[in-house]
């Protein structure tokens, strides 16, 4: 669908090289190092730069939301999308103090909330626990628009790329994409999400487990999967992240829904997960194991499980924290320190 | 030897109830909420403020770096003393990003560097492995510094302080300390510090165990151990923890150095363990012990071992991240979003 390309090995050798002659024991800043050496991959130079960057926070609705798994009335979704507009939403937050753009598109809300990006699919997804969420044909130009999206924002100089969601029932969507891309049960993959209780929880399980049975999907099938399990903002997360790798600028992932988004793009391209920085480890129980199945070990558990991007965002300080070093440290030759190769 | 005062219960309540009326569900956004929580407990206020921040980086030298457990020559912390004074170490760095003044100050080099603030207690501590590495004098002298350092910093306005070392020598130092004041065996409680190899660390082994043998100290007396298997510049940080607490500004405390200095703070004055807030897990061994005596969990784990302050002043970001959040995200009232109490 589209060409990702290869990390640049030199680039990464180069990076690796440079941290070595900065005052410090070799390697004693840990995962900080291999971040400066992943983001210099990716984006194909031993000079990585990440000023510019930006959260994208798809929403969208799902018809699986009216089956009592969320303990939030499905309108809030667009309600939420007038928060980001606004500014007051806990991404909106954090990505201001990282120093990066909020980009709100709404990918299919019930009711259109206006002063956003429109890259409407339809009014919501149909329920999974009944046929296919959407059509493969909605699949794709969900992928399309994000890819587009991501395009875009390359273009303007954006160097780094958050992930974010907005959806009320997404976790349930979620859950059954896990479910069915790592051959888990219904339970082993379904959490609380913003927190139903027990009721809604065997509630969220059954529905994930009818979603399966109805759709029969098939895991191998990135984008036929996609369209049964998914919803509007996992298919244009989806493609932000494919669209974001194409043009070497890493992807941030957050929590659950936009790890699943990674992964459906995963299945579509594999050389996608070159791309993919991880952030947090959600409270979401099928979190953990969607990273590692794509080689990914979060970077700091928090304990969250508010999805947004707000994960996404806290790590891009870390992100911007392995660049500085690369950039602004001395050197053991240009501080006069001595160096044992240690 | 200085009062430390009780966390505002109503500050922390109130916190909590402001956290509440957020556009999230309830907790949702977890240790970052908690962090909120502790900061406007100590600071004695539901309306917290950490925006001015200082990392106090305290450097000396040890007289066991004779002993070969080091992979870096003594001379090595004079030489780091100016890097810091021109920023080129990763602390500042690090702390230019968090918006944080790195404050240096020399406890006793072997030969002053010059250039810092000076609290010199001697040109280095005498060897551990042979006797006390400074009298109980000295020890408390290098406390007392580090209070007035930790007051002086709070009068000028600074809400939020960062413990930071360098000292070749002080991982096996601190390693005494924690075998010391956790009955842990020397083998449990050494690491590698800047990077030996076996040998160094069988060396560094051998050392912790001759210091508690030729020292016999006592781990319920917190001056006395400190001053038997301390360090100058691990003095002066305890004496900062306590300076700061005593003022009512969050202590951030780093790696294994700075929670070493800290843990002997606490046997000093057991209140102080409230006032502590804890940053990433360190490689070194005796750290998440040290941390787990004192009640306080690690909030992220990137693999690091440099020490300086280097994770304190990547936790000020969280730190900052929570009271934005506090400060910045719309309520369910203000957003008009549907709050269901969960």
């Amino acid at each position: 669908m589209i060409p990702i390309p290869t990390p640049d090995a030199a680039a990464r050798a180069d990076v690796r090289r440079r941290l070595d002659g900065k005052t410090k024991p070799r390697g004693s800043l840990g995962r900080l190092e291999e971040l400066a050496v992943a983001v210099a991959g990716i984006q194909g130079t031993s000079r990585p730069d990440v000023q510019k960057k930006a959260v994208v926070v798809m929403a969208a609705d799902h018809g699986v939301a009216d089956e009592g798994v969320s303990a939030y009335p499905a309108d809030v979704t667009r309600q939420m999308v007038l928060n980001f507009a606004s500014g007051g939403a806990a991404v909106c937050v954090l990505a201001r103090q990282a120093g990066a753009d909020v980009v709100v598109v709404d990918m299919g809300c019930r009711v259109a909330p206006g002063g956003v990006l429109d890259r409407r699919l339809g009014p919501g997804t149909a329920s999974i626990t009944r046929g296919p969420a959407m059509s493969v044909d909605q699949a794709r130009r969900g992928l399309e628009a994000g890819i587009e999206i991501a395009r875009g924002l390359a273009a303007k100089g954006v160097r780094l790329i958050g992930l974010g969601d907005m959806g009320i029932g997404n976790t349930t969507s979620s859950s059954a994409l896990a479910a069915a891309f790592l051959g888990a049960s219904p339970e082993d993959v379904t959490g609380r999400g913003t927190g139903v209780d027990d009721a809604g929880w065997k509630r969220k399980v059954d529905a994930v487990r009818r979603a399966l049975e109805v759709n029969r999907p098939d895991p191998s099938d990135g984008l036929g999967t996609l369209a049964k399990l998914g919803g509007f903002e996992i298919a244009g997360l989806a493609g932000v992240a494919l669209g974001a790798a194409a043009s070497r600028v890493p992807v941030v992932v957050d929590g659950l829904i936009a790890t699943a988004a990674a992964f459906a793009a995963f299945k579509i391209a594999p050389a996608l997960a070159g791309f993919l920085i991880p952030s947090h480890r959600s409270v979401e129980r099928a979190h953990p194991a969607l990273l590692e199945a794509m080689g990914l070990r979060p970077l700091f558990d928090l304990e969250m499980r508010l999805g947004e991007g707000t994960g996404a965002a806290l790590a891009m300080h870390l992100v911007e924290a392995s660049i500085r070093i690369l950039d602004e440290m001395a050197t053991f030759e240009s501080a006069g320190v001595s160096d044992t190769g240690k």
